[in-house]
């Protein structure tokens, strides 16, 4: 590929999305797999990269390419050490170089970012925030960044200043899926006011979460309540006690979303319920953005 | 067996116990075993049953059998109704009458009760209460029995008032087991501090718990804590979560906890971290002196 400059890539734990960029970041081409993290060991990800960009890099030498996300953890390619907040992500990059057998190729993983107290870490939502700054160098407020294990991200003039990282996501996926209410919850329908409502329940009281989890079962067997309703208020009641959790962070504040699914606007519709209008961000544009804006810090390139 | 006069069966999910019994509720034989309702099929109760107790049997003819728990379940042998609170387990008793190919046995299920408002449900529990209060006839309190899905129960002057289900156990499992939590909660150990420590770190913020779950995560990240601490942990905060929706229940009350297993003990110290000191009753008594009192209420024998 001849405008071939340099490979982004976006490796989590269960996806792996890679773009092939020209000089000045413009998309050539990218695919996208299941092919996540989780799946591989170690020996297996310089092969299965080198495969899936054969037909990019035939010929070609030295080609830069920057990863981020799980790719990075222990389980991953390489450990790439998480910084510590305070962490200006406008000045300072921090990665890892991957010693390849293929000098075709010259790899580096971003690492995550980590915070002392309370613990909390994040992989990949790093670079997400940063490609958000790289477009809204101003931005003072908060980011939430809803998913398997939802982050709710203070920043200010460039820096992440604190974060905290809520289950609710995969607490969903596990309550639908594992427990007791796998039957009540089997649906894909929907219904927005009755999740709103459990939110706003759940923000007064988050200490009735786990007897109002039974109570969906107990509204399945008794009142023949309909699966999309208690699916709808099962991610209503989780929704709300991480919202009450996490108020510090959205009272009062200028809120962003950034995600790429449906959770975007389930987050918008909450906090829409407590008077905050959240602006919504594209994810993967962001995720783009900031890898680009890294590969520009570490190669000198603005 | 000559002085055999009636069979007791608790049938749950995961477990099936059975006692023999002569005229004066006297054990004269017992067994248990893994053939909970859950992994039966609606014919196969009968001839598993007959099989069990075949040397007990043999010869006699119209044996009495009373059954409790999931047994009656509308996936159990046959769905014995929900009777609903407030309910006088002194005076009244409700069963189905399950007919046998083989007439030797005179099976009957005993119901389960139902709370209307918030909606709720306990099946195999009510008798276990009727057995406490064949002894403490005059308890007026409440009766908090753990297990997957802990019940607080309002009894007075032999009535269940109103009961709460909180998911707690099942919650517990699922986290230690298949949530990223696994690894970090991966022990048998226990530490008595850490475990009331965050019992009223949870009670004081029960809307943080979603964030205290990840922490445990990071900890085990960042700072290598013990596993067994992290277990303690993992279930204070749970606990914690549910003694803060439970605080109307055990508030100034007369508490009682009916279980046969450690549980019993991990609800008493968060109790007494709350200065609840509550009794301790043995479930499985509680359990046969249950369907001893019922069955004298359904064959007229006092």
């Amino acid at each position: 590929m001849k405008e071939l400059y340099w490979i982004a890539v976006d490796w989590g734990s269960s996806n792996l999305r890679v773009w092939a960029l020209d000089k000045r970041h413009k998309i050539l081409d990218s695919f996208s797999s299941s092919d996540g993290m989780l799946s591989l060991e170690i020996v297996e990800f310089e092969p299965l990269l080198l495969e899936k960009i054969s037909n990019w890099v035939a010929g070609d030498v030295n080609i830069p390419v920057l990863c981020c996300g799980m790719v990075g953890a222990k389980q991953g390619w390489l450990e790439a050490p998480y910084a510590t907040v305070p962490y200006n992500l406008m000045q300072d990059t921090d990665s890892v170089k991957v010693i390849c057998r293929d000098n075709r190729l010259d790899v580096r993983i971003l690492g995550g970012l980590k915070q002392n107290n309370p613990a909390d870490v994040m992989r990949g939502e790093e670079t997400q925030i940063r490609g958000f700054l790289s477009v809204f160098s101003d931005f003072d407020g908060i980011i939430c960044l809803p998913g398997t294990h939802t982050k709710w991200v203070h920043v200010s003039a460039g820096e992440v200043v604190s974060f905290r990282t809520f289950i609710s996501g995969e607490l969903f996926a596990l309550m639908s899926n594992y427990s007791v209410l796998k039957y009540s919850v089997n649906s894909d329908g929907w219904s927005d006011q009755e999740f709103k409502s459990a939110v706003s329940e759940s923000i007064s009281n988050p200490q009735k979460i786990f007897s109002d989890f039974f109570k969906l079962r107990a509204d399945d067997l008794l009142n023949k309540v309909a699966k999309s309703v208690l699916r709808s208020k099962l991610s209503g009641y989780i929704i709300g006690a991480e919202l009450a959790g996490a108020k510090p962070y959205w009272l009062g504040q200028n809120v962003v979303i950034l995600a790429d699914n449906n959770l975007s606007k389930t987050y918008k519709a909450a906090l829409e319920g407590q008077g905050i209008f959240a602006q919504e961000v594209d994810a993967t544009k962001c995720t783009l953005d900031g890898l680009s804006q890294a590969f520009s810090l570490i190669h000198g390139r603005h």
